[in-house]
């Protein structure tokens, strides 16, 4: 009962944030809207197991999009649930009646539930586990269960589920009989854990385990490694292989390129690899909830670790984005983080970047550490953001970017926001965040008197929980993520002994000051530790973090990037033609220089209401002409030491407004951006927000995100 | 009769220089080491027909390397006649007697000559030109034939072309009987043209100008793209596709996803792309021999300039290196250019090189200009010489690397040289390449009294030549590359009338001095022309050029490199650790800084003789602690600026020196670096030599090689 999208409800957004200007949207506008759109689509029918056109188009492989059509639709479920929670509407509550219903009525006889395999490709059930979905779907209509069932208080799609999975548990395990098979798309693991913590069913423990344990064994069916088994029953070249494969094999897409304790970096598909590592720290963590820990917890655990850095520390954009590579939407080489489409990296899925926060919350319960939730909230608050736009007309709002955290624009790729899309996983998932993101903001409990209340995201809202006979009310109160004072206050038991404590961010640099004052806390591990002796002393207190001064980052030296930008707080900051309408070609010759004075600026956008602080600063223009005359043929270019550049005025947004207010790189009409095969120019291509160039070399910046300020 | 192949033995190479002393190793060991390399692995055999054990290995799809065998063993003819000219050798000899009964036996009663084809799999003849190698095979089958009449004066080999050619034309050409394919590995259509300006044959012109013109045609056949159509005659998935093509459909891997006139980048596979723009540009040159022009010049040759100035500009490294992508072994997006293969980029094979060369060659016919001869001889004494080991023991004076100019090492990737490889096109095209690089040193000709020599190169060197009833002998003599000083002298009757241009680099900046002086000569298209009335008054005279002072130099800053070298005079340098044992790490965090004075050094290779210039300078070694710690976690890292490096002495060498006297990068053992199909992490990566940061932003370098000095 420990996770976030359970305990959300326990916490309530009690004034105006960012974070609930969001949350506000999803649940007014972008859930209707997405239900509006599945409607559109005939994903909201596909449970009726009748034949659509769409079914016809055999165009796509392996996966025509209906493949994944039961997840986006039990996401939506999910995401309605957690909205219902809140703020009744009677259509989504019809909906989700109406959706559940379906879904019982098309579960087969035996159990088993997947729409295209029971109408499209009917006997070919398990035949792919390498490259179809069934096993994800099966993990998200888990999850839709767990939260259908936390709002209407029935079982009607938890019974569902109890009765999948039996049957898939009968399909797969280690028995001489059984498949030894694993997930290609992992998020099932996940689901299970989450499933076996709520309804204790041995069967998902068993197969979350399995699963995992299973995964990249070479030698698992028939002295086979799985994938390569299936594929030669199936009677497939081993040289027929998704566009997503760029050669054959390709096993590592799917983390299962060798079992995950041997596993050195992460890789491959970025969702995948995200969702698999918090099935793990799922198993990991259960023994939160007083089971007995998992056997191989300490080796699983230093993978995790190692896996973590080897994303944070070389493969994440300064935004928190990850997987560089569009051609199989994940992880490239170490330092291999190019900022724009254009130049060869930054696809950046939505989905990933929620893929992390995700992991990062489960991490914090393994070992609490700000390390963990500094990359968290660096993701909420920019990579998963950007993905959202502001919505000025009912039909923006629900409108993402499905690569949503490209970091630069080109004429190429103008990272058009788009109202959906044919593999459409990122706007329903950005909405079941928002709907649970109360969830993420701490953890908190105890045992007997001993009570714990761990703050990793600051904000306005409060928390009401139990522990025995010890009922707590714990607030916050702040304007951030623009000021750093955070106003707290506990009503607890006098008999409760409450420890408090508060995460420090790492771009802070241990900059803080409490009112009052107190000599004996503690600074560990990135969180300030107020001892149950300060939090009954003062029931009211309050931390004013530092760190709200603009600063410049810049990625680590051996990316090669040569980009700098700005930052303030949690923010990363960019710059778009519609604020600097004098730039003709996405800041593709735009410098900014370190120690440049920057102002701020309070800006609001008009009709919207919408505020944010503004960076206005000086940057410059490089002059290409003189790069550009191959005409001159004999004359060298000049030195650019000798070039006095334009200096030019820049004003800075944060990086999760852009895209939403017109401009070059993105259009004020949201057009359709079609996820199409495409050709291999497009594999590497894509548009530019940030073209930042320093004059400098190598600005500090070690992890993704302690950044220096001068 | 044009072609530097069959002109080369006009020319001849009168006293010591760096080229002589390359193809002094070629004509006295390399040649013969490679037979025996042909012999060990059975390739020389194969025209026999028998069976070997290496043909039931069916672990590579679709091109196993004996599909290549036929083109290594001729292209080894080619180089063994081209050396033959200057150096009897009794053993070479016989073998190319062997060689050509051989395949003259192997010839099938129809005209078809392949040895994959005939023993491996018959009866799938043309069934695959997409993936498969008979039309490349059978172009260099055509250009041995050349080489080895221009020696043995018999057409033994003429013979078999003339009857395969035959055959192929009737196989493919525009009738409805005819199939309307084209090679999927171009070659055969330079080799077709030069095979028809030698013999006058129809069929080989026709044939090359269909497979130029037909190439790319969407709907050629039955309506469909030729590869689509041979494909789906297959009964092949669209899915199932070579390792090298990452997508599918990839047709721009064989420049075959549009018509070549529709091109406006160079991409794919950069060796089949150089293969068939030489073709293009041997189609056009024609008309220097009196051919018609073919009607479609103008427009080919537009496409030319297009697609030679992407390259150059774009795609190019500063070594002459092209195609960063190892896994299609050709060029990426405009400006992807990372420095290492262990920084995703850096293929760089050798025979695209070489391929760069031939096209230049062919460039300056069409039209003079330096701008080619410069790439040319930037990929001459860089990219190319690199390959070639020095050579201190019989078994390592055959080395190459395959990727032969890869410019940074890493532990993963030490480029380690190898004596052949399982795909072993580049060795012999060194051999070829120097056996007959006399005919690259200039051009010459003209008409009744009117002659002129162009000089593209200049080394140590005379060419004697007639037109009509005029006999000429024209002699350069210089220490190039060291010096900038050449002397000339031209032996011509009193009648002919003699214009001299001498290519003056784009590095030298206009900086020369004409020993006379003269007032009448002009500077075009980067060469300095001296007229017939200076060439008559002097039959001696000499130019200094000037350009031989170390420069910085830095690639393209839309490269978002931050890369910095030195370069004097046509040689690029670069630092190994054998020179500064200090390093470690492959020169990862070593920088210089523009400006640090930079002296020269004489160096005697030991035992060898072999003479050089190294460059001392003073860099700087980053310190990485400070970015590598996460345990400190909330501590971001230090400012560089804030930081004085530590200074090293550093020593320069030129690029084509490196890997041959041990060091981390490579080993002084010559190790074997087998080409397998790569998984994914190999794909992008591979060795260090040029690790190089620039302590400044954006040094001044417009083309692939216009340098500057201060």
């Amino acid at each position: 009962m420990s996770h976030p999208q359970i305990l959300f409800p326990q916490t309530t957004f009690t004034g105006p944030s960012l974070l609930q200007a969001r949350r506000e949207t999803i649940q007014q506008v972008t859930v209707k809207a997405q239900l509006k759109k599945l409607k559109e689509t005939g994903q909201y029918d596909c449970f009726n197991l009748k034949w659509q056109p769409i079914y016809d188009d055999k165009s796509r492989w392996p996966s025509p999009p209906p493949v994944y059509w039961d997840s986006d639709v039990v996401k939506w479920i999910e995401a309605a649930c957690y909205m219902l929670t809140e703020h009744y509407d009677a259509e989504i509550d019809a909906a989700v009646r109406e959706l559940v219903q379906m879904i019982r009525d098309a579960q087969q006889e035996d159990g088993y539930i997947d729409v295209y395999f029971t109408v499209i490709e009917p006997g070919k059930r398990w035949s792919n586990l390498r490259d179809q979905h069934e096993l994800y779907n099966a993990g998200h209509l888990t999850e839709a269960a767990l939260a259908h069932s936390n709002y209407y208080k029935n079982d009607l799609l938890i019974e569902v589920v109890h009765k999948y999975v039996k049957l898939i548990r009968s399909v797969f395990g280690p028995g001489e009989d059984q498949r030894h098979g694993y997930p290609g798309h992992p998020e099932i693991e996940l689901a299970l854990i989450r499933f076996y913590s709520t309804t204790g069913n041995q069967d998902a423990y068993d197969l979350a385990q399995y699963f995992i344990e299973e995964r990249g064994n070479p030698t698992g069916q028939d002295g086979m490694m799985y994938y390569d088994w299936e594929r030669e029953k199936r009677g497939d070249s081993p040289w027929k292989r998704p566009d997503s494969f760029p050669m054959h094999p390709a096993h590592w897409y799917s983390q299962a390129h060798q079992p995950i304790l041997q596993q050195n970096s992460i890789e491959g598909h970025a969702v995948r690899a995200l969702y698999l590592l918090t099935g793990v720290a799922n198993l990991l963590s259960l023994d939160e909830l007083g089971i007995k820990p998992f056997a191989g917890k300490e080796q699983y655990l230093k993978t995790l670790r190692t896996l973590w850095n080897n994303m944070v520390d070389k493969k994440m954009y300064l935004t928190g984005g990850i997987g560089s590579m569009m051609q199989w939407e994940g992880f490239g080489i170490d330092y291999f983080l190019p900022q724009g489409s254009g130049e060869g990296g930054c696809y950046n899925e939505t989905c990933a970047s929620i893929g992390v926060i995700m992991l990062a919350e489960r991490l914090l319960h393994l070992e609490l550490d700000s390390k963990y939730a500094d990359v968290m909230e660096l993701c909420l608050y920019n990579a998963v953001m950007t993905a959202m736009s502001l919505g000025v007309s009912t039909i923006g709002r629900g409108a993402r970017t499905r690569a949503g955290s490209s970091v630069l624009t080109s004429e190429k790729d103008k990272n058009i926001r788009a109202a959906w899309f044919d593999t459409s996983c990122c706007p329903p998932n950005v909405s079941r965040l928002y709907g649970s993101i109360g969830g993420y903001l701490w953890d908190y409990g105890g045992q007997g008197q001993d009570l714990f209340v761990n703050v990793h995201l600051y904000t306005t809202a409060e928390v009401s929980f139990q522990v025995d006979e010890h009922a707590v009310i714990f607030r916050q109160k702040s304007n951030w993520p623009w000021e750093g004072n955070v106003t707290f206050e506990l009503e607890a038991p006098p008999t409760a002994n409450t420890t408090v404590r508060l995460r420090i961010p790492g771009w802070a640099k241990k900059r803080f000051m409490l009112t009052p004052t107190v000599k004996s806390a503690t600074l560990e591990n990135g969180y300030l530790v107020l001892p149950s002796s300060y939090t009954s002393d003062n029931k009211v207190f309050s931390i004013e973090i530092q760190g709200f001064e603009p600063r410049y980052i810049s990625p680590h030296p051996y990316t090669n990037q040569r980009t700098l930008t700005l930052a303030r707080g949690p923010l990363i900051y960019c710059v778009e033609d519609v604020d600097n309408p004098w730039e003709q070609d996405h800041f593709r010759n735009v410098g900014i220089t370190i120690g440049t004075e920057v102002s701020e600026e309070e800006h609001v956008i008009d009709k919207m209401g919408e505020r944010y602080v503004g960076l206005r600063t000086v940057g410059w223009v490089r002059k290409m002409d003189q790069w550009l005359q191959r005409e001159v043929g004999l004359e060298p270019g000049l030195s650019v030491q000798g070039q006095v550049p334009e200096a030019k005025e820049l004003l800075f947004i944060p990086y999760y407004l852009r895209a939403n207010r017109g401009g070059r790189g993105f259009p004020p009409a949201y057009l359709h951006y079609a996820i199409e095969p495409a050709p291999r120019e497009d594999a590497v291509d894509t548009v530019r927000s940030l073209g930042i160039e320093s004059g400098q070399i190598g600005v500090a910046w070690t992890d993704a995100m302690y950044l220096r300020p001068e």
